[in-house]
């Protein structure tokens, strides 16, 4: 049994892979969006890029089985298991402080950007930026008229994603803590997210 | 009458404007996309970024009358006329080299991400990354279900939008050559893009 990690509520972790291995990414409390970036490992410039991503799928977000590419075009994870109906984001910048400000915030609020730069950190690297990113369970309607809704996530306790390393690369997550708007559920509580790496 | 500038058909240029001052754009021809950046004057750090954008507006393209924000969450433009039916795309990274080697080329293609790089380095200047740009008359539509198509631009022959500077900033402009995919049009022809400085 993989050791079982914690992305503890409003903060943020980053692992290394190795290609060929994984990591599972569980919604322990089911409704709990986690914000997930990849950088190679090779060269940090190299990441995971959603505006990239998109033309290549055909499609806003991942499903279960397809890749996901960096802004070189090339895959360097592939969504291996998905247990949940499978509604994540891509449209939505990670939340930051200039963000909280706007929603009213007068002091600082935890967020999704400082949790990338302090996750990665911990493990002695600086992204050279802030890539947006995969918003894991993140549910954002998109209308026809292109209007886009604050929606809850459609996950359940215990669902997870299983994301395959195509290269070496960092995966950086962020237990995000916006409970402002109800993307993390109606309560607004910040729950912990948890991770495991797979061989 | 302000003076007439072109972006050649498979190019990109760059404007710099003052707070106030304002750029039309006009798809001269009616179905060219032109992929469009805006960086801050005081910091090219500081840049238009969709999506950052698309939270504080609610919506994945901005309509007329609605500020084009930063990655600070700042307004940098406005899009203050709009003479076409308003479909534009933000979802779409720029084309770049590698994309059309997916697509089969074999030898360089002119791209988006070049012509941001050429159109700035004209006025003597570097971007530090290139963000996803607003595509401006590109035709994505969104499936409820996510999935992405390639459509035809909407727009006719002299459409325009003006962009009003919120700050000092340079507004960089691509003529796209995508010439495999129809989202310049069926016949895949590359046009002439037209820009003016309004005081």
């Amino acid at each position: 049994m993989s050791e079982l990690f914690t992305v503890p509520a409003r903060k943020g972790r980053a692992a290394r892979l190795t290609k060929g291995q994984a990591i599972k990414i569980i919604n322990t409390h089911g409704s709990q969006v986690c914000d997930t970036w990849a950088f190679s490992a090779e060269d940090l410039k190299e990441f995971l890029s959603v505006e990239h991503m998109r033309p290549t799928l055909g499609s806003i977000y991942p499903k279960k089985g397809q890749p996901l590419h960096t802004n070189r075009r090339r895959p360097i994870l592939v969504l291996e298991e998905d247990t949940s109906p499978g509604i994540h984001d891509t449209l939505i910048a990670a939340c930051d402080d200039y963000r909280y400000g706007l929603l009213g915030c007068k002091e600082y609020h935890d967020n999704c950007t400082d949790n990338l730069m302090a996750g990665m950190r911990q493990i002695g690297l600086t992204p050279p930026e802030v890539p947006s990113p995969v918003n894991l369970w993140m549910n954002i309607p998109v209308g026809a008229d292109g209007a886009t809704q604050w929606g809850e996530p459609v996950s359940k306790p215990g669902d997870y994603v299983v994301l395959r390393a195509a290269m070496d690369c960092i995966v950086a997550m962020s237990a995000c803590p916006q409970d402002i708007l109800p993307i993390n559920g109606k309560q607004g509580v910040i729950h912990d997210v948890h991770y495991q790496i797979l061989g």
